[in-house]
């Protein structure tokens, strides 16, 4: 909860805006390492959730690696200070100008996720002069119980190496002196609440890395993935994610020797609670149906998770206190998709109130576009204010 | 169809890139200003389809008059060339900031959408001491038989006066002493094929314009919007819509006294089917169903459209000849929406091949973002090839 005297001073910043509390996201970042630490997990952050640089530069001075899915995105990595060694390149199209960049940084691995990517990684190598260290992303088909757009692991999904390929793939490993496959990659989709899935997955880790230690494959490093859910619907209850608990169910599941070196990537979970869209109430209206809505200054613009997952993000009148009333909230785009809320229960929205979209530090921002030829939003931070 | 020698010069730019076929881009707007003339009607361009300023240029030379949803809107459009008395602004959430610039560009009209908004912009236009001509948009409650994204003229969405509001702003019109209704603003959804739903529109106009005439209004321009659909499927078959049947619906329908003018704005239908977003295939594989999986440069990031709207584009393979098979054609983004076609049939892809995704020139590059930090999407005009 912001304080009034915050809250007055948001005032002095032009609507719509990014507001990023760092105390959250150091706590929430603290919390993660800690927890990993128990069992000598190692974290990367997958900063397709939110590549604010100052967000990633403190990310990087706590000592995590990055996960990055594109060649510009490794650039960002290493400009805000994660070290190449630290650094995984996933992503199911990577561009040659993408793999020559990442090769001459002597990043950490690429995750593989087809057989003509591993021979295109091996010649631009070889060109090079270098080997590159990679990491075979598996497709586990497993269903993780979330939205279906962000399911990455299921058998008809466009990622990662299906066991039909596998052994084409075994079978060519001998023409590719210049890669070394010394890991494998798993991950089953984003914003998962189920910790069971995670149980199950470990158990398919378990499989695979046998199975391809029994086919003479030396792999050093397992990489699970991320997924980890955060609290949309009430996030107060839960401004940090159940790290522990999430850490213990890999800690319990994975039968791995304790000289395999073991990767999560989190995005979502580290970077969601702390950031929220704050928004001004333009005007409000009553529909055709004597709905009440209100119009804010945000759009799908500057969050485009409503309508592109049908999300939900809980809101806050910042600056309204009168009884509460149901309101459909509005964006300024000229599309019925670009709706933040139906039916929620607000104290009484006048022109001029602010709101708080709350959890919107993930995807948010990432995702901003100039349609309608919308500013890109601004991003404002707690201990700056 | 693009000549051999076209194709071949395709592979001097860096891909993914929009090509924008400028011949058939004039051919489409002549077209749509000749049939429009046969009745007088005054064309406005949407520019919300497309901002690119050649093409903005191009059409505002053809002197079409301009359609803006933003103040950043009527700032390019005055930039490129559209001449400030040819400029409506229309949206559900305009901004004080945004709505002081236009008032002192003196644009054509403001398109409100609020009894509230009306306050403001009377408010406004009095401390600028100047007067605000304003056409009413009206909610006419049509089903346009389209995407739900993209109808707008229901109830129940946020858009326009509801029946509800329309007796209260009647009644403190008198007040309002800095806005002149001069205007009546109907725009019910977009990618409309079904005809018939204009034909229904014309009978909600003409209702609209005999009520606000009995009150007292005079209404000296009438704008029904824009809404044409275009020819996703098969593109070569209509490369310009049928302007000529879409026109003579409303002058069959419309029963309005010949000193109204009567404005459309166009969008989608001037500018979708001169773009083709060009792609290079980056890898091929077998998903774990055993379907072919091609992987293309390209994602939702340059084409929002399959992602947001589940909208399909005719693609085809530019640069292969041999015998067909069926494809999954994916983007570079970690999210199984990123797919631009399932199950398509295409002469087989191999890695290097150039694709085009058809009929992309509208609410495509406008709609790009930089998620997964990748760059911005480039135009290339067939006239600079």
């Amino acid at each position: 909860m912001l304080s009034r005297e915050v809250k007055e001073r948001l005032r002095e910043y032009e609507t719509p805006f990014y507001l990023y509390d760092m105390e959250l996201l150091r706590r929430t970042v603290e919390c993660a390492l800690r927890e990993a630490d128990r069992y000598g997990y190692r974290l990367h952050y997958a900063m397709k959730a939110n590549n604010d640089r100052r967000i990633m530069e403190f990310i990087a001075s706590c000592g995590m690696g990055a996960d990055c899915v594109s060649g510009n995105e490794v650039r960002r990595a290493i400009e805000t200070g994660f070290a190449p060694k630290d650094i995984v390149y996933a992503g199911v199209g990577k561009k040659d100008s993408e793999i020559i960049y990442a090769l001459r940084q002597g990043i950490f691995a690429f995750n593989c996720e087809s057989k003509n990517e591993l021979v295109v990684i091996d010649a631009l190598a070889r060109e090079l002069g270098v080997v590159a260290d990679v990491a075979l992303r598996i497709n586990p088909d497993i269903d993780p119980h979330t939205h279906s757009y962000i399911t990455t692991g299921l058998s008809e999904n466009k990622f990662g190496i299906s066991p039909r390929e596998i052994t084409d793939v075994v079978g060519m490993l001998g023409d590719l002196r210049n890669i070394d496959i010394m890991g494998l990659h798993f991950h089953i989709g984003s914003q998962i609440t189920d910790l069971g899935v995670f149980a199950e997955l470990c158990r398919k880790v378990n499989a695979s890395y046998r199975w391809f230690t029994e086919e003479g494959f030396r792999i050093t490093d397992v990489n699970v993935g991320g997924g980890l859910g955060v609290d949309y619907d009430v996030p107060e209850m839960h401004p940090v994610p159940d790290f522990a608990a999430y850490f213990a169910v890999f800690a319990q599941g994975l039968d791995l020797p304790a000289s395999v070196g073991v990767h999560f990537e989190l995005g979502r979970s580290l970077v969601a609670q702390c950031g929220e869209l704050i928004s001004t109430v333009l005007f409000t209206k009553v529909s055709g149906l004597g709905d009440d809505i209100a119009l804010i200054d945000a759009s799908m613009t500057e969050l485009l998770r409503p309508a592109l997952y049908h999300s939900r993000h809980a809101i806050e009148n910042l600056t309204g206190t009168g009884p509460e009333r149901a309101y459909t909230i509005g964006g300024t785009v000229c599309e019925s998709s670009d709706i933040f809320a139906r039916d929620l229960s607000l104290p009484e929205l006048r022109r001029g109130d602010l709101l708080s979209i709350k959890t919107a530090g993930a995807y948010g921002a990432a995702m901003a576009s100039r349609y309608n030829l919308h500013d890109l939003p601004q991003a404002v931070f707690s201990d700056e204010l």
